[in-house]
Protein backbone atom coordinates (compact mmCIF):
# COMPACT_ATOMS: atom_id res chain seq x y z
CA UNK A 1 0.00 0.00 0.00
CA UNK A 2 1.02 3.67 -0.34
CA UNK A 3 -1.16 5.20 2.24
CA UNK A 4 -0.04 8.21 3.12
CA UNK A 5 1.90 9.04 -0.29
CA UNK A 6 1.13 11.98 -2.00
CA UNK A 7 1.61 11.96 -5.87
CA UNK A 8 1.13 15.01 -8.47
CA UNK A 9 0.83 13.47 -12.15
CA UNK A 10 1.10 16.43 -14.45
CA UNK A 11 -0.89 15.49 -17.73
CA UNK A 12 -0.83 12.53 -19.67
CA UNK A 13 -2.86 10.17 -22.24
CA UNK A 14 -5.26 7.09 -21.45
CA UNK A 15 -2.29 4.97 -20.05
CA UNK A 16 -1.78 7.62 -17.18
CA UNK A 17 -5.66 7.15 -16.52
CA UNK A 18 -4.75 3.19 -15.60
CA UNK A 19 -1.17 5.05 -13.53
CA UNK A 20 -3.95 7.24 -11.80
CA UNK A 21 -6.31 4.34 -10.81
CA UNK A 22 -3.77 2.01 -9.88
CA UNK A 23 -2.08 4.30 -7.64
CA UNK A 24 -4.99 5.45 -6.14
CA UNK A 25 -6.17 1.72 -5.24
CA UNK A 26 -2.98 1.47 -3.40
CA UNK A 27 -4.44 4.27 -0.92
CA UNK A 28 -2.04 7.54 -2.65
CA UNK A 29 -3.71 10.25 -1.87
CA UNK A 30 -3.43 11.26 -5.97
CA UNK A 31 -3.25 15.43 -7.51
CA UNK A 32 -3.78 15.60 -11.06
CA UNK A 33 -3.19 18.18 -13.12
CA UNK A 34 -4.20 18.61 -16.59
CA UNK A 35 -7.13 16.05 -16.45
CA UNK A 36 -10.02 18.41 -16.48
CA UNK A 37 -11.61 16.35 -19.46
CA UNK A 38 -10.70 12.78 -18.48
CA UNK A 39 -13.77 10.58 -16.90
CA UNK A 40 -12.63 8.53 -14.05
CA UNK A 41 -12.94 8.00 -10.15
CA UNK A 42 -10.61 7.10 -7.43
CA UNK A 43 -10.62 6.91 -3.99
CA UNK A 44 -8.47 10.02 -3.08
CA UNK A 45 -7.88 11.89 -6.64
CA UNK A 46 -8.43 15.64 -6.86
CA UNK A 47 -8.03 17.65 -9.92
CA UNK A 48 -6.12 21.18 -9.37
CA UNK A 49 -4.42 23.71 -11.45
CA UNK A 50 -1.08 23.69 -11.87
CA UNK A 51 0.85 25.62 -9.07
CA UNK A 52 4.46 25.70 -7.29
CA UNK A 53 2.62 25.21 -3.98
CA UNK A 54 0.95 22.13 -5.21
CA UNK A 55 4.64 20.71 -6.12
CA UNK A 56 5.79 21.46 -2.83
CA UNK A 57 3.45 19.15 -1.14
CA UNK A 58 4.61 16.20 -3.13
CA UNK A 59 6.66 13.43 -2.77
CA UNK A 60 6.14 12.14 -6.11
CA UNK A 61 5.94 13.60 -9.60
CA UNK A 62 4.69 11.88 -12.82
CA UNK A 63 4.81 12.99 -15.95
CA UNK A 64 3.87 11.33 -18.89
CA UNK A 65 5.78 8.49 -20.92
CA UNK A 66 6.57 11.43 -23.43
CA UNK A 67 7.94 13.74 -20.46
CA UNK A 68 8.42 17.31 -20.96
CA UNK A 69 9.52 19.37 -24.48
CA UNK A 70 12.44 21.54 -24.66
CA UNK A 71 10.05 24.62 -23.87
CA UNK A 72 8.76 22.93 -21.20
CA UNK A 73 5.33 21.45 -22.32
CA UNK A 74 3.90 18.64 -21.08
CA UNK A 75 1.61 16.29 -23.34
CA UNK A 76 -1.73 16.37 -21.66
CA UNK A 77 -4.71 14.71 -23.44
CA UNK A 78 -7.04 15.83 -21.22
CA UNK A 79 -6.03 18.84 -20.18
CA UNK A 80 -7.93 22.21 -21.18
CA UNK A 81 -4.80 23.73 -22.21
CA UNK A 82 -1.36 23.86 -22.59
CA UNK A 83 0.46 22.75 -19.82
CA UNK A 84 3.74 24.23 -19.30
CA UNK A 85 6.36 23.84 -16.26
CA UNK A 86 8.63 26.43 -15.32
CA UNK A 87 11.48 27.21 -13.37
CA UNK A 88 9.71 27.97 -10.23
CA UNK A 89 7.71 24.60 -10.87
CA UNK A 90 10.71 22.54 -10.47
CA UNK A 91 12.23 25.07 -7.58
CA UNK A 92 9.48 23.55 -5.75
CA UNK A 93 9.73 20.06 -6.10
CA UNK A 94 10.58 18.78 -2.49
CA UNK A 95 14.68 17.70 -3.23
CA UNK A 96 13.51 13.70 -1.45
CA UNK A 97 10.57 13.39 -4.36
CA UNK A 98 11.01 11.38 -7.18
CA UNK A 99 10.53 12.84 -10.17
CA UNK A 100 9.24 10.13 -12.97
CA UNK A 101 8.59 10.45 -16.62
CA UNK A 102 8.92 7.79 -19.41
CA UNK A 103 11.70 8.93 -21.47
CA UNK A 104 13.44 12.88 -20.87
CA UNK A 105 15.09 14.92 -23.71
CA UNK A 106 18.46 16.41 -22.40
CA UNK A 107 16.84 19.61 -21.81
CA UNK A 108 14.66 17.82 -18.86
CA UNK A 109 17.45 15.97 -17.58
CA UNK A 110 19.69 19.23 -17.20
CA UNK A 111 17.00 21.07 -15.54
CA UNK A 112 16.19 17.86 -13.61
CA UNK A 113 20.00 18.15 -12.12
CA UNK A 114 20.30 22.15 -11.83
CA UNK A 115 17.10 21.67 -9.09
CA UNK A 116 18.90 18.60 -7.76
CA UNK A 117 15.94 16.31 -8.26
CA UNK A 118 16.06 12.81 -8.94
CA UNK A 119 14.77 12.12 -12.47
CA UNK A 120 13.82 8.25 -13.25
CA UNK A 121 13.38 7.68 -17.04
CA UNK A 122 10.89 4.79 -16.73
CA UNK A 123 11.48 3.75 -20.19
CA UNK A 124 15.00 3.11 -19.37
CA UNK A 125 14.28 0.64 -17.33
CA UNK A 126 15.26 -3.23 -18.04
CA UNK A 127 12.03 -4.20 -16.23
CA UNK A 128 9.44 -1.87 -17.44
CA UNK A 129 11.01 -2.04 -21.04
CA UNK A 130 11.06 -5.95 -20.94
CA UNK A 131 7.30 -5.90 -19.84
CA UNK A 132 6.30 -3.07 -22.75
CA UNK A 133 7.89 -5.01 -25.21
CA UNK A 134 4.70 -7.61 -24.81
CA UNK A 135 2.29 -4.75 -26.16
CA UNK A 136 4.60 -3.76 -28.28
CA UNK A 137 4.73 -7.28 -29.76
CA UNK A 138 1.23 -7.58 -29.78
CA UNK A 139 0.99 -4.33 -31.82
CA UNK A 140 3.44 -5.44 -34.47
CA UNK A 141 1.26 -8.79 -35.32
CA UNK A 142 -1.76 -6.90 -35.25
CA UNK A 143 -0.16 -4.78 -37.81
CA UNK A 144 0.99 -7.59 -39.95
CA UNK A 145 -1.88 -9.51 -39.74
CA UNK A 146 -3.60 -6.37 -41.22
CA UNK A 147 -1.33 -5.56 -43.88
CA UNK A 148 -0.71 -8.99 -45.42
CA UNK A 149 -3.54 -11.04 -47.28
CA UNK A 150 -1.39 -14.27 -45.31
CA UNK A 151 -1.75 -15.76 -41.99
CA UNK A 152 1.20 -15.40 -39.43
CA UNK A 153 0.63 -19.06 -39.37
CA UNK A 154 2.94 -20.37 -41.80
CA UNK A 155 4.18 -17.21 -43.08
CA UNK A 156 8.10 -16.59 -43.51
CA UNK A 157 9.25 -13.80 -40.43
CA UNK A 158 12.50 -12.44 -40.47
CA UNK A 159 12.88 -10.73 -36.61
CA UNK A 160 16.26 -7.90 -37.06
CA UNK A 161 17.68 -7.59 -33.45
CA UNK A 162 17.48 -10.15 -30.40
CA UNK A 163 16.78 -6.96 -28.04
CA UNK A 164 14.21 -6.45 -25.38
CA UNK A 165 11.52 -6.66 -28.08
CA UNK A 166 13.05 -9.10 -30.67
CA UNK A 167 13.16 -11.43 -28.06
CA UNK A 168 9.53 -11.05 -27.28
CA UNK A 169 8.42 -10.76 -31.14
CA UNK A 170 10.17 -13.80 -32.17
CA UNK A 171 8.39 -15.88 -29.25
CA UNK A 172 5.24 -14.92 -30.05
CA UNK A 173 6.05 -15.29 -33.66
CA UNK A 174 6.52 -19.04 -32.88
CA UNK A 175 3.83 -19.46 -30.43
CA UNK A 176 1.44 -18.41 -34.11
CA UNK A 177 3.04 -21.45 -35.98
CA UNK A 178 5.27 -18.49 -38.33
CA UNK A 179 8.63 -19.83 -39.07
CA UNK A 180 10.80 -17.48 -38.03
CA UNK A 181 14.63 -16.38 -38.40
CA UNK A 182 16.34 -13.56 -36.31
CA UNK A 183 19.40 -11.30 -37.36
CA UNK A 184 21.83 -10.38 -34.77
CA UNK A 185 25.28 -9.74 -34.67
CA UNK A 186 26.38 -10.82 -31.48
CA UNK A 187 27.41 -14.63 -31.20
CA UNK A 188 25.79 -15.01 -27.51
CA UNK A 189 22.39 -13.77 -29.44
CA UNK A 190 22.87 -16.00 -32.89
CA UNK A 191 23.30 -18.60 -30.24
CA UNK A 192 20.07 -17.76 -28.13
CA UNK A 193 18.57 -17.88 -31.14
CA UNK A 194 19.54 -21.33 -32.12
CA UNK A 195 18.38 -22.42 -28.09
CA UNK A 196 14.96 -21.34 -29.18
CA UNK A 197 14.83 -23.31 -32.22
CA UNK A 198 14.58 -20.75 -34.48
CA UNK A 199 16.93 -19.61 -37.91
CA UNK A 200 19.70 -17.42 -36.59
CA UNK A 201 20.94 -14.72 -39.31
CA UNK A 202 23.86 -12.75 -38.91
CA UNK A 203 25.29 -10.24 -41.09
CA UNK A 204 26.40 -12.15 -44.15
CA UNK A 205 23.23 -14.10 -44.71
CA UNK A 206 20.88 -11.21 -43.78
CA UNK A 207 20.20 -11.25 -47.88
CA UNK A 208 19.51 -15.10 -48.49
CA UNK A 209 17.12 -14.65 -45.01
CA UNK A 210 15.41 -11.34 -46.50
CA UNK A 211 14.90 -13.05 -50.08
CA UNK A 212 12.59 -15.46 -48.77
CA UNK A 213 10.29 -13.38 -45.87
CA UNK A 214 6.74 -12.88 -45.88
CA UNK A 215 6.74 -10.60 -43.55
CA UNK A 216 10.26 -8.24 -41.75
CA UNK A 217 10.12 -6.79 -38.41
CA UNK A 218 12.90 -4.29 -37.71
CA UNK A 219 13.54 -3.53 -33.55
CA UNK A 220 17.05 -2.21 -34.44
CA UNK A 221 17.28 2.13 -34.30
CA UNK A 222 19.27 1.96 -36.89
CA UNK A 223 20.11 1.63 -40.70
CA UNK A 224 19.68 -1.73 -41.51
CA UNK A 225 17.03 -2.19 -44.14
CA UNK A 226 19.35 -0.30 -46.62
CA UNK A 227 18.31 -0.08 -50.27
CA UNK A 228 20.80 -2.87 -50.67
CA UNK A 229 18.77 -5.26 -48.49
CA UNK A 230 15.48 -3.89 -49.82
CA UNK A 231 16.68 -4.98 -53.25
CA UNK A 232 16.47 -8.60 -51.93
CA UNK A 233 13.13 -8.63 -50.75
CA UNK A 234 10.34 -10.26 -52.55
CA UNK A 235 7.66 -7.65 -53.50
CA UNK A 236 4.83 -8.57 -51.54
CA UNK A 237 7.20 -8.95 -48.68
CA UNK A 238 5.64 -6.22 -45.73
CA UNK A 239 8.35 -4.66 -43.29
CA UNK A 240 7.29 -3.57 -39.79
CA UNK A 241 9.25 -1.17 -38.61
CA UNK A 242 8.96 -0.25 -34.39
CA UNK A 243 12.42 0.96 -33.70
CA UNK A 244 11.86 4.04 -32.34
CA UNK A 245 11.69 7.17 -35.44
CA UNK A 246 13.15 7.51 -37.52
CA UNK A 247 13.31 3.66 -37.74
CA UNK A 248 15.91 1.50 -39.44
CA UNK A 249 14.68 1.31 -43.18
CA UNK A 250 14.80 2.98 -46.34
CA UNK A 251 11.49 4.02 -46.93
CA UNK A 252 11.80 6.25 -50.06
CA UNK A 253 13.60 3.38 -51.59
CA UNK A 254 10.75 1.13 -50.33
CA UNK A 255 8.62 2.93 -51.40
CA UNK A 256 10.11 3.20 -55.00
CA UNK A 257 10.64 -0.44 -55.13
CA UNK A 258 6.54 -0.84 -54.29
CA UNK A 259 7.35 -2.65 -51.01
CA UNK A 260 4.81 -1.56 -48.38
CA UNK A 261 7.04 -0.67 -44.99
CA UNK A 262 5.33 0.74 -42.11
CA UNK A 263 7.05 2.81 -39.40
CA UNK A 264 5.32 2.00 -36.17
CA UNK A 265 7.04 3.29 -32.63
CA UNK A 266 5.01 3.75 -29.48
CA UNK A 267 2.63 0.94 -29.94
CA UNK A 268 2.01 -0.10 -26.32
CA UNK A 269 0.29 3.31 -25.67
CA UNK A 270 -1.89 2.36 -29.26
CA UNK A 271 -2.60 -1.11 -28.83
CA UNK A 272 -2.73 -1.75 -24.97
CA UNK A 273 -3.21 1.79 -23.41
CA UNK A 274 -4.61 -0.31 -19.93
CA UNK A 275 -1.60 -3.12 -19.85
CA UNK A 276 1.02 -0.74 -20.90
CA UNK A 277 0.17 2.07 -17.92
CA UNK A 278 -0.82 -1.16 -15.43
CA UNK A 279 3.71 -1.76 -16.40
CA UNK A 280 4.82 1.99 -15.55
CA UNK A 281 2.27 1.71 -12.58
CA UNK A 282 3.49 -1.32 -11.04
CA UNK A 283 6.90 0.14 -10.96
CA UNK A 284 6.36 3.49 -9.74
CA UNK A 285 4.49 1.54 -6.79
CA UNK A 286 7.87 -0.71 -6.13
CA UNK A 287 10.12 2.67 -6.21
CA UNK A 288 7.66 4.83 -3.70
CA UNK A 289 7.65 1.59 -1.43
CA UNK A 290 10.96 1.07 -1.45
CA UNK A 291 11.77 4.78 -0.01
CA UNK A 292 8.91 4.41 2.28
CA UNK B 1 0.48 -31.30 -62.29
CA UNK B 2 -2.84 -30.89 -63.62
CA UNK B 3 -1.65 -30.43 -67.38
CA UNK B 4 -5.12 -31.47 -69.51
CA UNK B 5 -7.28 -30.68 -66.63
CA UNK B 6 -10.17 -28.07 -68.01
CA UNK B 7 -11.56 -26.14 -65.68
CA UNK B 8 -14.67 -23.74 -66.04
CA UNK B 9 -14.38 -21.06 -62.45
CA UNK B 10 -17.97 -19.10 -61.91
CA UNK B 11 -17.63 -15.66 -59.91
CA UNK B 12 -15.71 -15.40 -56.56
CA UNK B 13 -13.35 -12.90 -54.47
CA UNK B 14 -10.26 -12.35 -53.24
CA UNK B 15 -9.86 -16.16 -52.35
CA UNK B 16 -10.98 -17.21 -55.95
CA UNK B 17 -7.90 -15.23 -57.40
CA UNK B 18 -5.43 -17.16 -55.28
CA UNK B 19 -7.14 -20.70 -56.40
CA UNK B 20 -7.17 -19.36 -60.17
CA UNK B 21 -3.06 -18.92 -60.14
CA UNK B 22 -2.28 -21.69 -57.84
CA UNK B 23 -4.36 -24.21 -60.64
CA UNK B 24 -2.93 -22.43 -63.59
CA UNK B 25 0.34 -22.77 -62.25
CA UNK B 26 -0.46 -26.37 -62.03
CA UNK B 27 -0.86 -25.93 -65.82
CA UNK B 28 -4.57 -26.36 -65.44
CA UNK B 29 -6.25 -24.55 -68.41
CA UNK B 30 -8.90 -22.27 -66.74
CA UNK B 31 -11.65 -20.23 -68.00
CA UNK B 32 -13.31 -17.79 -65.85
CA UNK B 33 -16.72 -16.63 -65.91
CA UNK B 34 -17.42 -13.40 -64.18
CA UNK B 35 -13.45 -12.11 -63.61
CA UNK B 36 -14.12 -9.11 -66.01
CA UNK B 37 -12.70 -6.37 -63.50
CA UNK B 38 -9.89 -8.97 -61.92
CA UNK B 39 -6.28 -8.34 -62.64
CA UNK B 40 -4.59 -11.34 -62.98
CA UNK B 41 -2.80 -13.19 -65.27
CA UNK B 42 -1.96 -16.80 -65.80
CA UNK B 43 -0.47 -19.13 -68.11
CA UNK B 44 -3.41 -20.33 -69.76
CA UNK B 45 -6.62 -18.30 -68.75
CA UNK B 46 -9.32 -17.19 -70.43
CA UNK B 47 -12.24 -14.99 -69.62
CA UNK B 48 -15.35 -16.22 -71.40
CA UNK B 49 -19.11 -15.51 -71.06
CA UNK B 50 -21.64 -17.87 -69.53
CA UNK B 51 -23.02 -20.56 -71.51
CA UNK B 52 -24.04 -24.30 -71.43
CA UNK B 53 -20.94 -24.54 -74.13
CA UNK B 54 -18.55 -23.41 -71.37
CA UNK B 55 -19.42 -25.29 -69.34
CA UNK B 56 -20.78 -28.72 -71.73
CA UNK B 57 -16.10 -29.03 -71.71
CA UNK B 58 -15.20 -28.60 -67.80
CA UNK B 59 -13.36 -31.46 -66.42
CA UNK B 60 -14.66 -29.42 -63.25
CA UNK B 61 -16.33 -26.77 -62.79
CA UNK B 62 -15.41 -23.86 -59.20
CA UNK B 63 -17.84 -21.73 -57.44
CA UNK B 64 -17.00 -19.38 -54.74
CA UNK B 65 -17.20 -20.21 -50.94
CA UNK B 66 -20.88 -18.87 -50.66
CA UNK B 67 -22.26 -20.93 -53.84
CA UNK B 68 -25.30 -20.48 -54.76
CA UNK B 69 -28.85 -18.90 -53.71
CA UNK B 70 -31.55 -20.36 -54.01
CA UNK B 71 -32.36 -18.04 -57.30
CA UNK B 72 -29.32 -19.32 -58.75
CA UNK B 73 -27.26 -16.26 -57.97
CA UNK B 74 -23.17 -16.93 -57.45
CA UNK B 75 -21.31 -14.34 -55.86
CA UNK B 76 -19.09 -12.38 -58.65
CA UNK B 77 -16.89 -9.94 -57.14
CA UNK B 78 -15.56 -9.36 -60.39
CA UNK B 79 -18.14 -9.47 -62.52
CA UNK B 80 -19.87 -6.32 -64.44
CA UNK B 81 -23.48 -7.62 -64.18
CA UNK B 82 -25.36 -10.28 -61.96
CA UNK B 83 -24.19 -14.02 -62.84
CA UNK B 84 -26.81 -16.57 -62.36
CA UNK B 85 -26.93 -20.56 -63.33
CA UNK B 86 -30.19 -21.86 -64.58
CA UNK B 87 -31.18 -25.17 -65.06
CA UNK B 88 -29.49 -25.81 -68.94
CA UNK B 89 -26.41 -24.76 -67.23
CA UNK B 90 -26.32 -27.66 -64.70
CA UNK B 91 -27.94 -29.60 -68.06
CA UNK B 92 -24.64 -29.01 -69.75
CA UNK B 93 -22.14 -30.04 -67.59
CA UNK B 94 -20.95 -33.11 -67.89
CA UNK B 95 -21.82 -35.98 -65.54
CA UNK B 96 -18.23 -37.39 -65.12
CA UNK B 97 -17.19 -33.44 -63.80
CA UNK B 98 -16.61 -32.35 -60.42
CA UNK B 99 -18.64 -29.14 -58.99
CA UNK B 100 -16.64 -27.68 -56.25
CA UNK B 101 -18.27 -24.94 -53.67
CA UNK B 102 -17.54 -23.76 -50.63
CA UNK B 103 -21.14 -24.69 -48.74
CA UNK B 104 -24.13 -25.39 -50.55
CA UNK B 105 -28.07 -24.25 -49.57
CA UNK B 106 -30.63 -27.17 -49.87
CA UNK B 107 -31.95 -26.34 -53.34
CA UNK B 108 -28.02 -26.23 -55.27
CA UNK B 109 -27.69 -29.69 -53.58
CA UNK B 110 -31.02 -30.86 -54.84
CA UNK B 111 -30.40 -29.09 -57.91
CA UNK B 112 -27.10 -31.05 -58.43
CA UNK B 113 -28.67 -34.34 -57.30
CA UNK B 114 -30.86 -34.03 -59.60
CA UNK B 115 -28.98 -33.61 -62.92
CA UNK B 116 -26.72 -36.61 -61.51
CA UNK B 117 -23.50 -34.11 -60.69
CA UNK B 118 -21.21 -34.62 -57.79
CA UNK B 119 -21.02 -31.68 -56.03
CA UNK B 120 -18.39 -31.38 -53.54
CA UNK B 121 -18.88 -29.06 -50.34
CA UNK B 122 -15.05 -27.96 -49.66
CA UNK B 123 -15.94 -26.00 -46.44
CA UNK B 124 -17.57 -29.61 -45.38
CA UNK B 125 -14.12 -31.47 -45.39
CA UNK B 126 -12.03 -31.82 -42.15
CA UNK B 127 -9.32 -31.21 -44.43
CA UNK B 128 -10.35 -27.80 -45.65
CA UNK B 129 -11.96 -26.63 -42.24
CA UNK B 130 -9.06 -27.74 -39.92
CA UNK B 131 -6.34 -25.58 -42.19
CA UNK B 132 -9.08 -22.88 -42.58
CA UNK B 133 -9.17 -22.58 -38.35
CA UNK B 134 -6.00 -21.44 -38.63
CA UNK B 135 -7.19 -17.83 -40.34
CA UNK B 136 -10.05 -17.75 -38.99
CA UNK B 137 -7.99 -18.16 -35.42
CA UNK B 138 -5.75 -15.28 -36.26
CA UNK B 139 -9.10 -13.20 -37.37
CA UNK B 140 -10.32 -13.65 -33.82
CA UNK B 141 -6.94 -12.53 -31.77
CA UNK B 142 -6.45 -9.12 -34.04
CA UNK B 143 -10.37 -8.66 -33.54
CA UNK B 144 -9.49 -9.55 -29.90
CA UNK B 145 -6.51 -7.33 -30.08
CA UNK B 146 -8.37 -3.77 -31.63
CA UNK B 147 -11.59 -4.40 -28.96
CA UNK B 148 -9.51 -4.06 -26.18
CA UNK B 149 -7.11 -1.67 -24.23
CA UNK B 150 -5.11 -4.47 -22.83
CA UNK B 151 -2.55 -7.41 -24.00
CA UNK B 152 -3.79 -10.99 -24.78
CA UNK B 153 -0.65 -12.03 -23.20
CA UNK B 154 -1.36 -12.51 -19.55
CA UNK B 155 -5.29 -12.06 -20.34
CA UNK B 156 -7.85 -14.67 -18.81
CA UNK B 157 -9.06 -15.95 -21.97
CA UNK B 158 -11.97 -18.35 -22.14
CA UNK B 159 -12.50 -20.57 -25.77
CA UNK B 160 -16.24 -22.31 -26.02
CA UNK B 161 -15.92 -25.10 -27.67
CA UNK B 162 -12.99 -27.50 -28.90
CA UNK B 163 -13.98 -28.04 -32.15
CA UNK B 164 -11.68 -27.15 -35.16
CA UNK B 165 -11.50 -23.99 -34.27
CA UNK B 166 -11.12 -23.88 -30.69
CA UNK B 167 -8.52 -26.47 -30.83
CA UNK B 168 -6.55 -24.15 -33.11
CA UNK B 169 -7.89 -20.89 -31.32
CA UNK B 170 -7.23 -22.26 -27.93
CA UNK B 171 -3.31 -22.98 -29.17
CA UNK B 172 -2.74 -20.07 -30.73
CA UNK B 173 -3.46 -17.52 -27.36
CA UNK B 174 -1.43 -20.28 -25.07
CA UNK B 175 1.56 -19.58 -27.94
CA UNK B 176 1.06 -15.87 -27.21
CA UNK B 177 1.05 -16.12 -23.54
CA UNK B 178 -2.64 -16.15 -22.83
CA UNK B 179 -4.61 -17.34 -19.68
CA UNK B 180 -6.75 -20.01 -21.98
CA UNK B 181 -9.63 -21.48 -19.92
CA UNK B 182 -11.32 -24.03 -22.44
CA UNK B 183 -15.40 -24.92 -22.04
CA UNK B 184 -16.34 -28.25 -23.34
CA UNK B 185 -19.23 -30.76 -22.64
CA UNK B 186 -17.38 -34.14 -23.81
CA UNK B 187 -15.12 -36.05 -20.90
CA UNK B 188 -12.64 -36.89 -24.01
CA UNK B 189 -12.75 -32.82 -25.31
CA UNK B 190 -12.21 -31.98 -21.44
CA UNK B 191 -9.54 -34.31 -21.33
CA UNK B 192 -7.60 -32.90 -24.36
CA UNK B 193 -7.61 -29.31 -22.95
CA UNK B 194 -6.14 -30.53 -19.50
CA UNK B 195 -3.69 -32.06 -21.79
CA UNK B 196 -2.99 -29.00 -23.80
CA UNK B 197 -1.77 -27.45 -20.30
CA UNK B 198 -5.24 -25.27 -20.07
CA UNK B 199 -7.94 -24.74 -17.70
CA UNK B 200 -10.81 -27.25 -18.79
CA UNK B 201 -14.00 -26.00 -18.56
CA UNK B 202 -17.25 -28.34 -17.88
CA UNK B 203 -21.35 -26.89 -18.03
CA UNK B 204 -21.28 -26.91 -14.70
CA UNK B 205 -18.09 -24.37 -14.13
CA UNK B 206 -19.05 -22.60 -16.89
CA UNK B 207 -20.10 -19.12 -15.08
CA UNK B 208 -17.80 -19.08 -12.66
CA UNK B 209 -15.05 -19.44 -15.77
CA UNK B 210 -16.93 -16.00 -17.38
CA UNK B 211 -16.59 -14.36 -14.16
CA UNK B 212 -13.19 -13.26 -14.48
CA UNK B 213 -12.51 -13.51 -18.06
CA UNK B 214 -11.24 -10.47 -20.01
CA UNK B 215 -12.26 -11.53 -23.24
CA UNK B 216 -14.59 -14.79 -24.40
CA UNK B 217 -14.04 -16.44 -27.69
CA UNK B 218 -17.57 -18.41 -29.07
CA UNK B 219 -16.93 -21.31 -31.74
CA UNK B 220 -20.30 -23.14 -30.69
CA UNK B 221 -22.86 -22.34 -33.61
CA UNK B 222 -25.83 -22.67 -30.98
CA UNK B 223 -27.28 -20.29 -28.20
CA UNK B 224 -24.45 -20.82 -24.86
CA UNK B 225 -23.90 -16.89 -24.16
CA UNK B 226 -27.09 -17.14 -23.09
CA UNK B 227 -28.79 -13.72 -21.14
CA UNK B 228 -27.85 -15.78 -17.59
CA UNK B 229 -24.30 -16.88 -18.72
CA UNK B 230 -23.39 -13.16 -19.96
CA UNK B 231 -25.02 -11.48 -16.78
CA UNK B 232 -22.21 -13.54 -14.76
CA UNK B 233 -19.60 -11.39 -17.33
CA UNK B 234 -17.57 -8.43 -15.96
CA UNK B 235 -19.03 -5.57 -18.12
CA UNK B 236 -15.07 -4.55 -19.44
CA UNK B 237 -14.90 -8.43 -21.21
CA UNK B 238 -15.07 -8.78 -24.74
CA UNK B 239 -17.17 -11.13 -26.58
CA UNK B 240 -15.62 -12.69 -30.37
CA UNK B 241 -18.38 -14.76 -31.70
CA UNK B 242 -16.86 -16.54 -35.06
CA UNK B 243 -19.81 -18.74 -34.94
CA UNK B 244 -21.76 -18.98 -37.92
CA UNK B 245 -24.27 -16.85 -38.10
CA UNK B 246 -26.53 -15.77 -35.61
CA UNK B 247 -23.51 -16.92 -33.48
CA UNK B 248 -23.81 -18.27 -30.05
CA UNK B 249 -24.38 -14.96 -28.06
CA UNK B 250 -27.49 -13.07 -26.90
CA UNK B 251 -27.07 -10.05 -28.40
CA UNK B 252 -29.46 -8.01 -27.13
CA UNK B 253 -28.98 -8.75 -23.89
CA UNK B 254 -25.30 -8.30 -23.94
CA UNK B 255 -25.47 -4.33 -25.22
CA UNK B 256 -28.23 -4.06 -22.76
CA UNK B 257 -25.80 -4.66 -20.04
CA UNK B 258 -23.30 -2.95 -21.75
CA UNK B 259 -20.91 -5.66 -23.25
CA UNK B 260 -18.95 -5.39 -26.46
CA UNK B 261 -20.07 -8.59 -28.53
CA UNK B 262 -18.73 -9.23 -32.12
CA UNK B 263 -20.08 -11.23 -34.22
CA UNK B 264 -17.57 -12.11 -36.68
CA UNK B 265 -18.34 -15.08 -38.91
CA UNK B 266 -16.17 -16.19 -42.00
CA UNK B 267 -13.06 -14.38 -41.21
CA UNK B 268 -10.55 -16.16 -43.69
CA UNK B 269 -11.87 -14.63 -46.89
CA UNK B 270 -11.46 -11.18 -44.78
CA UNK B 271 -7.90 -11.64 -43.09
CA UNK B 272 -5.99 -13.90 -45.41
CA UNK B 273 -7.65 -14.03 -48.41
CA UNK B 274 -4.59 -15.41 -50.12
CA UNK B 275 -4.24 -18.65 -47.43
CA UNK B 276 -7.80 -19.20 -47.46
CA UNK B 277 -7.81 -19.79 -51.49
CA UNK B 278 -4.65 -21.55 -51.19
CA UNK B 279 -6.33 -23.78 -49.01
CA UNK B 280 -9.02 -24.24 -51.01
CA UNK B 281 -6.86 -25.10 -54.17
CA UNK B 282 -4.79 -27.12 -52.68
CA UNK B 283 -7.69 -29.64 -51.88
CA UNK B 284 -9.14 -28.96 -55.57
CA UNK B 285 -6.09 -29.51 -57.08
CA UNK B 286 -5.68 -32.93 -54.83
CA UNK B 287 -9.40 -34.47 -55.45
CA UNK B 288 -8.58 -33.66 -59.47
CA UNK B 289 -5.33 -35.23 -59.43
CA UNK B 290 -6.95 -38.51 -57.82
CA UNK B 291 -9.19 -38.58 -60.92
CA UNK B 292 -6.62 -38.25 -63.42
Amino acid sequence: MLTGIKLVMLGGDARMLEVVRYLSDLDASVRLVGYENATLEGPDTTRVPLSPEILADADAVILPVAGMSDDGLVEARFAQGPLALQDDHFSAIPKSALVFTGIARPVFTAVSRRHGLTLIKLMELDEVAILNSIPTAEGALALAMEHTDITLHGAQCVVLGLGRCGLTLARSLAGLGARVSVFARKPADLARIVEMGQKAVDPESLTDAVATADVIFNTIPALILTADVLAHMPRHAVVIDIASAPGGTDFRFAEKRGIHAILAPSLPGIVAPKTAGRIIAQTIARMLRERM
